[in-house]
Parts: C-alpha cells; sequence; structure tokens
C-alpha cells in the first residue's frame, strides 16, 4: 500500500508527464495532486498518454503555491525556472520536501545564477539547504534536504561521464571539450514555430554557444570534482528525435594510459550503480538502449593519436535526465529502494 | 547543346542518384551512361526519382571497365573505394578524364592509405597525378588534372570550416577537437540490418573512434593548411535524418582576437567563394538551409571564457559532400561556369 | 529577361515559401514584392531557404490590401481563407491578376462556402469570375480569367485519381470512398502545440471527420465530372513526414473490367498532361518520387473479389497540391510554357 | 515466484524482442530458452535494449525443433510463416503449450492457406486443434487449447473496429472498405535496401493490393461475426513510424442510426474488456496514445451525408498487433489474471 502522498506541479510539460507515469506505477506513491496551469480542468488521461485507468479521469488542477502544501506529502516541480521557486518557498514554509526540476536550487552561487539566468535569485535563503541531487555523486547529501535540486539533463549527461576521470586525476580539466546532441523534447512544450515538426523534421543545428545556461552547473560540479576551478566548452545540438541524448567529450591525458586501465578505473568507481552501464563490448553509447529507462550508458576510449581520453554517454533527456532521475532522488530522499519503480 | 559527354558509374547508390539528377539538369553535360552492376536492366527512372522524363526510361547498364572509355568523354566514379581504382585505371589509361567520388585517390601516400584502409593501394601510380579535388582549396590545381578526387563528406565540411583560421595562425592546430552529427544516407544504401529504418529511427551515436577513415585526408590537407604536420581528434556521429552533416570544432586561438575580427578574416578568405554562406546574423549553420544545394553554411564564435574558437558547418553529405561538389569540381575542370547546373 | 512582375502576399507560411523559391527560378517571372505580417522587416534569407543570393537580403513587407496593386502585375495570395479575400477585392477592382491558394474562390456556391467555413462568403460577387484552377481539368478556363482559384492538397490528389473514372462511368459515383495521409506542412506553420515535433512524430490520426472543408470542392467537382450530384466519404490522416500527401480511393466498378482497359483510359485522358505519371510498372505511387516537384503519380487497380476499383495518387502537398500547381496555373494563364520553372 | 517456464523462439525479430521484455516483467514466467539462429551466441543485452540486468547476459540459442521441447513449459514461436510449423509440429507432439505469431495456424482452411501464402499448409493436421486468438472474440477457446494462432496486426486492429458493428448488423458487409497505416517494424527485421532509414523516411505508399495475405484471416473472422460469407477491400499502407497502426473502416448503415447508439452498443459489447479504449470524448484514435502497450482505442462516427459508418482503431503493431496480444492469450491460456505483466 503506498505510503507518500505524492503532487505533480506542472504536469502538462514533457517532464511532468512522464513524472506522473513514473508516480503512477511506482508500489510507495500515491498521485494526490495533479496540476497544470494550462491544462486546468481537462481529463489527465487525455493529455498524458499510457496512465492505468485509475487516473486517467483525474482533472488537472490549478492550485495557488499558497494552497499547495495540504495536498501531498513531497512535491514534484516540473515547472520553469523562476516559477518554480515561488511554489517552493511556500511549500519549505509548510515542512514540505520539494522535487525540484527547474533550475532554481542547482546553483549554490546566486552571483552566477544572475549571470546566467538574467535575474535576481528569487530565493537565495534557500540555496543552503538544497541539494544537487545527481545520486551517484550527492547520495548522502539528498537523505537528508528537504530541498531536492535535480540536475539539467546535459549536466546528467556530462557529470556521470567525467567524474571517474576527474576524480582519478586522469585528465587536464582546462582541456575539456563537450558535444551534446538533444532530443527536442528537451525544448519542451511550447506554442513556437521553431519547434515545429515541420522545422525540426530533417534538419538539425548547434545553438546557444558558447554560453548555454547549463555550464552553470556542469562548471561548478565540475569544479568539485577537480578540487579547482574547472571552465568548458559546452556545444549543444538540437537533433530531429523526440527523446534521447548523447555526450561526447573530449580532455587531454594527464598520463599514459590504457584502454582497459581507464575501463577498470571507471568500473571501480561506478561498481554499486545500478543505473550507470559502462559500455566494454566494443559498441559505444546510443539512445536505443536508454530510452524510457533511467539508465546511462557510458564508454571510453583513448585516442592515443593526440592524447586524448574520450567519453561518451546516453540517456533519455526525459528519463535519467529528468523524471526519472527525479524519482531515483525520491527514492534516495525517503530510504525507499533506489530502484523501486524504474524498472531497472 | 550539351557539350560533353558524361558517365556515372555506379549510378544507384545514394551519391550515383544525385549525381544523375545533377547531370541531368546541366546545361553543358550530356548523360551517356548510367552503370550499375546490381540495377542492370532496371529503368534509371525506377530507381531514381526526380528525373526529367527523357531519362527515366533508360536503362541501367553494366559496363566492365575495359570497355567503358568509348561511352563518354568525362566519367563520374560513385563506387566503393578500391573498387574505384579498377575504373580508373583503363580510363586513364584512354586518356579519359576521371571525376572519383570514392577515397581512392585522395591520399598523397600510399603508405597512409594502406594505414587507414587496410590494403595495399590499388594503383598507386596514379597517385602523382590525381588532385583533391575542394575547388575553395585546390581550384588551379584541378583545372589541370585528368584524376580529380572528390574529398569525403566529413573532410569538406571540416576543412573549409577551419582553412581561414589555419591559414591566418589563429588557432593552435594540436588543440582542434572535431564532432560532426552525419545524416543516413552517408552510411550509404546497403542491404544491412543496421541500417534499417527501425533501427536508426528515434536513436543516434557516435561511431568509429577513434581512427575514422575520412581522418587520413582531414590530417593531410589540415597539414598543408598549417604547413606543419597536424594531427586531430575526430569523433563522428550518426544522426535520424536522411540528408546534411553539422560539424562543430573547437580549438585553442594563439592571440587574443574579437568576433568581428575573425568573421572579417573569414569573410577576406571566402569572398569570391560562391557556395561558402558565412552566417553573421547570429544564428548557427542548419541543415535545412544548405539541404540539396552545393552551399557550405560556415560560422564562427569566440569563446572567451576557455580561449576557444568555436567553428560551425553545415552541409548536405550528397550535394557539397559528394555528388553537387563533383559537379563544381567538373565545372573547374572544364572552364564551365562554376555554379552551372547547382543552382546558386 | 523576365516578363512579368510578381508578388507573392503571405510569404512566410510553407506555401509562400515555397512560391518564393519557384518564381526565383522561373525565367518569365521577377519578384517585386514579398509580403507578410508575421515577418515584415526580417531578411527573406532568413526565414526561407534555397533561394538565390540575390533574393535573400531582400525584406519581408507588410503592404495593406490598398496600396498592394501598383507592385506587381500578378498577384498569389498565400493566405488563410477569408484573409485572402480581403486582398482579392482591391487587386481585381485595380484589373490585377490574382492567383488564389486559399479556399475563398474555388466554390461556386456561397452557401456551400458558408455550410463549410461557417461564416458569409466575404466577396461572394466574385465567384463569378473566379475558375477553379486545376490545370489537367479547366484549362481553356483559366487562360479567360482573372481570378484563380487553386484547388486544395487533397482534393486535387483525388480528383485527378477519379476524374477518367467518372468521365468513362466506370465507377459508381455513390460508392466513393478517399483515404487520404498528408505530411504535417499541411496544417501550416501556426504556433500550436498540437503541431510540435515531440507532438506529431512517431505518431498519426484521422482527423476532421466526416466533414472536412474541402470536402466542399471535391465534391463540387465531382458532380460536374459525374454530371450528377455526388456525395463522397473522406477521411484524412496525419502522418509524420513534413511533405507529401497520399490519397487512396475504392468505388464499384459499373461494367466488369480489365486492370489494362482501365490503365489504357487512364493513359488516353492524361495523354498530353506534362505532370501526370501513370504507373503501371507494378508499383504504387509513391511520395518520395514526387515530392519538391508538380507531379501527381496515379495507379488503378481493380479489386476483383469485391468488384470494386482500387485508384493511387501521390503528391508532394506543398508542390503539385499548392505552390507549384499555382505556378503551372499562371503559366497556364499566361501563355509561358505550361513546365516553364517547374523542373519537368 | 513464477510458475511458468517459458522460451521464445526466435528472439531477435521486433516482434521478439518485445516478447522477450514482456515475459521478463511478467511475474509469473521465467525465460528459460530465448532462441534465435542469426543471433545465436551473441548475448541477449547486446540485441534487446531494456532488458533487466539478470536477463542482458543471456545469450541466444540456436535449438533445433526436435530438442527444444525439454527447455520450457510454453513456447512463443515468433518465426515466419512456414518456419513455424517446423517447430510446432514437434512442440505438440511433446504435449507442449505453443503460442504461434506467425501465419501458420490461423486460418481454418489449408486451401485457403494455399492461395494465400503459395505453398500447401505445413501441418494441416494441426488446424483442427489450433484456436484464432484474439482474446475479445475467443477467450473460451482459448482456454482449451493447446495452439495458440495470435492474430495478425492488421487483423487485430480491423476485426476489434469491426465485432460490434457486424455482430449488431449495424452495417451491410458487402460494403465495408478497409484501409490501414502500418509503421515499418511491421515490416520485420530484414536485411533489404527497401527498408533502409533513406528509403522509407519521408516517404509513404500503399502496397500489397488488392490481396494483402492478411485477407485471408479477416475474411474468415468476418465472416463468422457477420453469420455469411464477408469479402471486403483491404488497403495497407507504409508509414514512416517505427511502431504504430490505424485502421480506418467505412460502411454502409442497414438501418437509420445515431452517433450515440453506436457508442452504446460499442460500450456494451467491449464492457468488461481491460484492452479496448472506446474514444467518445470527441478525439480520435491515435498511435502516441497506444504504443509499448497492449491497448486498441476504437472511435465510430456516423457520416450522414453518406449513409456510412465509420469506424477507427489505433495499436501499437508490436504491441496488441503482436507480443503484448501474445502474452494476454497466454494470461488467458493459463488462467492469469488477464491484465498480468501488461501494465493495464
Amino acid at each position: 500500500m503506498p505510503t507518500l502522498r505524492i503532487a505533480v506541479v506542472g504536469a502538462s510539460g514533457y517532464s511532468g508527464e512522464e513524472l506522473v507515469r513514473l508516480v503512477s506505477r511506482h508500489p510507495e506513491l500515491q498521485l494526490t495532486a495533479i496540476t497544470s496551469r494550462s491544462s486546468a480542468g481537462r481529463p489527465v488521461g487525455s493529455v498524458i498518454p499510457g496512465l492505468p485507468a485509475s487516473l486517467e479521469k483525474l482533472t488537472f488542477a490549478d492550485i495557488a503555491p499558497a494552497d499547495l502544501a495540504g495536498h501531498a506529502d513531497a512535491f514534484f516541480l516540473a515547472l520553469p525556472h523562476g516559477v518554480a521557486a515561488e511554489y517552493a518557498v511556500p511549500l519549505r514554509k509548510a515542512g514540505k520536501v520539494v522535487i525540484d526540476l527547474s533550475a532554481d536550487f542547482r546553483l549554490k552561487s546566486p552571483e552566477i545564477y544572475k549571470e546566467f539566468y538574467g535575474h535576481d535569485h528569487p530565493a537565495p535563503e534557500l540555496l543552503k539547504e538544497s541539494v544537487y541531487a545527481l545520486p551517484e555523486l550527492h547520495r548522502d547529501a539528498i537523505k537528508k534536504t528537504d530541498l531536492v535540486a535535480c540536475p539539467g539533463c546535459y549536466p546528467t549527461s556530462i557529470l556521470l561521464a567525467l567524474a571517474p576521470a576527474l576524480k582519478n586525476g586522469l585528465i587536464d580539466p582546462g582541456s575539456i571539450v563537450i558535444n551534446s546532441l538533444s532530443g527536442v523534447s528537451g525544448a519542451g512544450k511550447k506554442a513556437d514555430v521553431s519547434l515545429l515538426f515541420a522545422e525540426l523534421n530533417e534538419s538539425m543545428k548547434a545553438y546557444s554557444v558558447p554560453k548555454h545556461r547549463h555550464l552553470s552547473e556542469i562548471e561548478q560540479e565540475l569544479s568539485l570534482l577537480a578540487a579547482q576551478n574547472v571552465v568548458v566548452t559546452f556545444i549543444p545540438h538540437l537533433v530531429p528525435l523526440t527523446r534521447g541524448m548523447i555526450t561526447t567529450i573530449s580532455a587531454k591525458v594527464t598520463r599514459s594510459l590504457a584502454d582497459k586501465e581507464v575501463e577498470s578505473l571507471y568500473a571501480k568507481y561506478y561498481a554499486d550503480e545500478p543505473f550507470v552501464a559502462l559500455k566494454t563490448d566494443g559498441t559505444l553509447p546510443e539512445v536505443k538502449r536508454v530510452v524510457r529507462s533511467n539508465l546511462i550508458e557510458i564508454a571510453t576510449r583513448l585516442d592515443a593519436r593526440t592524447g586524448r581520453l574520450l567519453l561518451f554517454s546516453a540517456i533519455d533527456n526525459l528519463g535519467k535526465g529528468a523524471a526519472a532521475q527525479a524519482v531515483q532522488a525520491l527514492n534516495v530522499r525517503f530510504g525507499f529502494e533506489e530502484t523501486m519503480g524504474l524498472g531497472a
């Protein structure tokens, strides 16, 4: 019998939809509120496919931030940055656990927030208690926080690929170059001509260079891993598929290395991680093997000709990159089996 | 009235098809032979869409290399590497002009050919006369050769993006990292399960790292441009669209630079090039603007935070990356207007 | 040297874009005005890919209907229905030739217009002079009108498939059932969540049954062909590709027929039509052979088991279904070679 | 604890893959053999994404038909027609339960099998015991058979849409016209140029008219439903998505009807069916709501203008059209909860 009442706030976007699907299948969770300003009053099943019949007839609610606390024990916020804080403040005041998928509580520094997001941080007083909720890096801290700040999709695919290399001092942090390819659901469900099928299909491009907003959290976490200030080049691309993300990283090695040695260090680093799949069978990470899961595939290759280590990862931007990882973080926070409801 | 008789050898592959389409619209060219072993005897129009009615009823011929020379004045070879040389040797003996789209005559060194292609070069004696036919780099040499070796799609998208930066000494050649994204027609028309719609759709991946075959010609030409030996990291990706290629390059700058200065140097370098479109309007290169054309879009961006220059290009892998560029090279070789038949 | 000055009104939608591309390649046409309310002031080349360099730097104008007449000799209206009439009225008053791609002047009956479009006809006085501009059916009338009403995409694919069967009395008009599949560019370039890539990709559905607006013109023209009142079942579907339309029709035969006899009657009916490609090689019409052209592929099959004639057609909904057919109609109206600028 | 040992024979095709995924999640089933001739010896996880870690390291076996019986209690055959019978015969001799996804045991008449499949039936003696396993039509018979013949994807989408109308005498069986649209996984995982991404993407077509093989089982079952011999027109189409099927049917009504009356009869007919979702909210069946499920969406619309009833259905061709429906049939046969392991 479910033990935890859950609200999904902003449930009609792509991450919100996926959260509703995942929560509905999680044995310890009970969906007690599904809110959406734009879809208020509509049956949930008419917007979100793949729900159990019991949920389909529920309607989206439009509940003001101040009135929300009583509706659940834990709250997933699948809202735009800036808006999430409006909900997090009263919910935290009411002592509720907030699992935020926006960028509002990922950065420790309100100054860097302002630099990258263009406006003052809406609730800087909450930054002290928030935890950057990449479970593979900050599992213990997640267990103790009530403000769980889920990483962005790009950062997830990048940080998990780089962590073992940086922690083991294999690469020069100043030489890191990151290229990522994202499916279009990552751009959200916005009525915008640039996101139309006929605009994106059979095309692709790089965008938001050289300073995509996710750089701020990427560099914050890389700096922690490397124990020094890290600045990287990051180039995101938009490609014509709905879900999926590939990240490819190169960096100069700091010493002579063999492929097997790198693989062995990665295997050791991720030995107990249920959602990290290290590819050592000669294939490289591929979207179709991770889509609709919480998996991240990671592979490493030495480029002996140039003295660079190449790192590859694949995730589902809505899975490990958003909703599934948020459920993983909730599992960690509430002491459930970490894989519960995530099909691994 | 057409003045030059043309054969397309290997016309049922994707590059061959595109060549047939382009030649059929070129006012100075007359298609006198269309060969294909696998489609021999079938009407050309049943395999290649978009042809003028006059060509649709022609059938593919299967003509042995030794018997081919009489059928045309100039010969496009759209054949696998290794096979192309079998045709080039007798055609050159007969004094014919060969425009080869395979990798057989792109490299100056038979040793590097063997290193990258895994077998001895099939006709090393022809390497002295062949010209690496990127018109923007080797226009004058193309005019004088009878063995025109058209560049690969990846190299085209890479070399034209890097040439002005290297020639002007803006970047450190040892720091070049290249990521490319290719549509699946680049993998050819092979009955291979890995190329099925249901295998590639809604997926993507990096492949052929760290030593894709195209690296050999990329480094040969970059070394010429930089006047020093250049070794680079190159990571190709397969993405789910039929036609198109995006290349993204980063390299350390050698001195303090401003965006406008770089744009101005690129503008000067490509001032007279009809097929190079420099994007200085704030957008980055995009496949949909170059597909089914001989255009390459190029943009530059300084990443001041990391001291890197970012270079972006977009081409159609079957257009500027293969068939259209081959027609451009033919125009150069035979003294036609360089844009003739190429819609620019 | 171009002889006719052309305006494309509403040039930033998908049909408008395609018209600009086609007009720019037509040897007798000169683009003197490109208007768009939503893109006014932007360079044409930033919105429409694939234009000659000479056009790319032009900017979209926003010209009021009353001020437009002086800007060109002939005017393509690529506007929503209802809006087109606002432009057509003053242009016709000024004696200009109007080639309208909207539904405003396709129907002879203002009552049926109101039934299907939900409001009074905006300019019923012009219906007397307008001609339903399917050249294969009304070529002579097109030559004499100054108000050319181009058919919709569905009607084009349906009427040309049915015309020979109805004219020859091969089928019972009361038994006609039509299924059509349209690429998503047919839904237009609207900022609507339902048209996003992530909503349409990997999905499909029927829609607008049982009374899609195009039924009105389909039945008007079928009734003329059959010389009796014809009512049909028409079911459109939305499928995940950008451009292309497949129509499949079945109807009871009125007498015993053989496949060859039907093919021969179709061949005779379309003997002189440059854009009708009858498939008699065993294949059925296919989008990839007609996309980006003004072709319509048509095939016929008898279903002896059920006594039905099956009819198949393929067009590009933006080509023969919209912009290219509009240029064909202009060629007819102004006495140019009918294939001029249309690559056939 | 799982109670039934399961073999999936032919597990590397698309239906076989999906079966492995579904069986691995079913609480009462234990996978004891996964066979594939083409992938024999390879790890299952390298071919089939999305498996539990416990299964990924298993390898595909290649077990001869005669040696298979000991490996499991029940056997899913995901094999080409003709081949399935080679396995079914010895398995049935050994007293095992066979759940066949091929066409080999769907038809009651070996003569009709020969007419549609072009060769003698390979095991006509087994036709007496086999049951056409559409649970919504033949649930009781499935419970009692050891040779479960799962319907094809087209027939599933067609028969469930038509059954209530035929059973209630709403339509004239002689007037039925069926159009279906299938995603390309329905064509199987064959190394065939016609199935390449670059061949199918951005195209579509009708095919296999007028006598697709599935017509044989469609008409067999429609005749049973109508209690008279039924012959129909059926036109399948191939469209560019991986998974999904839309069927659209029209037929003359036999009497005056209202939309609500038809909906009410359908609701009554399918009142207890867990996998039939009747759409009465104004929308029509849509692939994205049924993909990766065992659901069929069905909607009805009267076309008052033509006196036809329009029927619409959507399934996943690999779900309700193949693997998921096979698991549903197994659940029925072995007395498990019918929705077990199927996520409804």
